[in-house]
């Protein structure tokens, strides 16, 4: 590898419970604290998810400004990064933590099948997001899950609804989107290239392949998230 | 090419009017005319769509009915394939053409944008209409706007939803999906000889692309529809 790559922390995520695993910090305190000990491991960035009192996903942006603050002041330079996702919640919801101006946000820029739902990020609420990113100065990160986002991550740089060089995230191995496979990550990276050059690029895996993924992009000079 | 390649027609397809086009056939007699025409010019599969009387589509099955009983008539050993696509349609009228028992029906395998909505194919509509389809006898044409969906088809065959090998049509140009560009159906034909061995194939182009994406497929040995 010719240049250092970023290691990303996902510390919370959207999904995991408690009751599926005790160590998921889910307060904001511990949510803040293990950011922290990642920061202290040299994680440069943390992408963050928030829960409600029921440990339940939520976009509620009076939780992402605590975790925030906790984390600007426990970790200085780290790169912020909130998560505009959100299944089933409304476009006004998943926007409104881009106001907070963290460093950056996640942009999934269209729209998929998951394991059992559709994961809806219709063009509308695509561009409305990209637009308040801009608005606010913090910078996308591209969530692809499937290869048509990738083209459509070139149309909003077209648009002038993101600024260049984009940075992507590929997405691999949720049920129903693209699965863990080298030779999609491969094509992709070829493909961003082409399309996008100059673009930055990490790469996740969900689930069972996520070391596996990590491995192959940092063997392909990306960055990798945890 | 080593083997005749089959020409399919798409008489009417789901979006194109009257006012845009005079030549459009949108009543039954119409389509059973001009698919009667393509027979004769050598087409020898017609996908259908079919559109109620103000010229709307519709998953209506008594105008499927009609139209196949026309076709069966004039053009006695045409491979008829109907849509079950639909755009906002549920889920049980999108599949009451299966019951019909034509040769085959269009089978998304999954969601996507669609240039100003989500064309959605949900996880449990997909196993619903693949399941149909078994019953009755129907063979898919897995319908690919995107690449998840080429393993999603994988999944189907692996569940013994779908029998093999599989049929499945690319379909390139529609904004927010997959592009037309060569590049991705080169990519998409390789996988497709890894992930689903023996599965045959067929590219449509949507727009501007058509004939662009026709000579691709032909020059690759595979299918192309008009
Ligand atoms: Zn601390
Ligand atoms: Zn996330
Ligand atoms: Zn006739
Ligand atoms: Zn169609």
């Amino acid at each position: 590898m010719s240049k250092p790559a970023i290691i990303s922390v996902a510390i919370t995520g959207s999904q995991p419970t408690k009751a599926q695993n005790a160590a998921v910090p889910i307060s904001l305190a511990e949510q803040i604290e293990s950011t922290h000990a990642a920061y202290e491991a040299g994680a440069a960035l943390v992408h963050i998810h928030v829960r409600d009192g029921d440990g339940k996903p939520t976009s509620n942006a009076m939780l992402f400004a605590e975790v925030q603050a906790g984390i600007r002041k426990h970790c200085p330079d780290m790169i912020i990064q909130h998560s505009t996702g959100g299944r089933g919640r409304n476009a006004g919801e998943r926007g409104s933590c881009i106001a907070l101006k963290p460093d950056m946000c996640s942009l999934a820029t269209g729209s998929v099948n998951f394991a059992t739902i559709i994961y809806e990020n219709p063009p509308q609420l695509v561009e409305d997001m990209a637009k308040a990113m801009l608005e606010n100065a913090v910078k996308p990160e591209c969530e692809l899950f499937d290869l048509a986002m990738l083209y459509n991550t070139r149309s909003l740089l077209d648009r002038g609804l993101i600024k260049g060089p984009a940075h992507v995230q590929f997405v691999l191995g949720i049920p129903n989107a693209l699965p863990a496979r080298e030779k999609v990550l491969d094509f992709m990276i070829e493909e961003l290239a082409e399309v996008l050059p100059g673009a930055t690029w990490t790469a996740a895996g969900i689930g069972r392949g996520q070391l596996e993924v990590n491995h192959w992009a940092l063997k392909r000079g990306g960055h990798a998230r945890t």
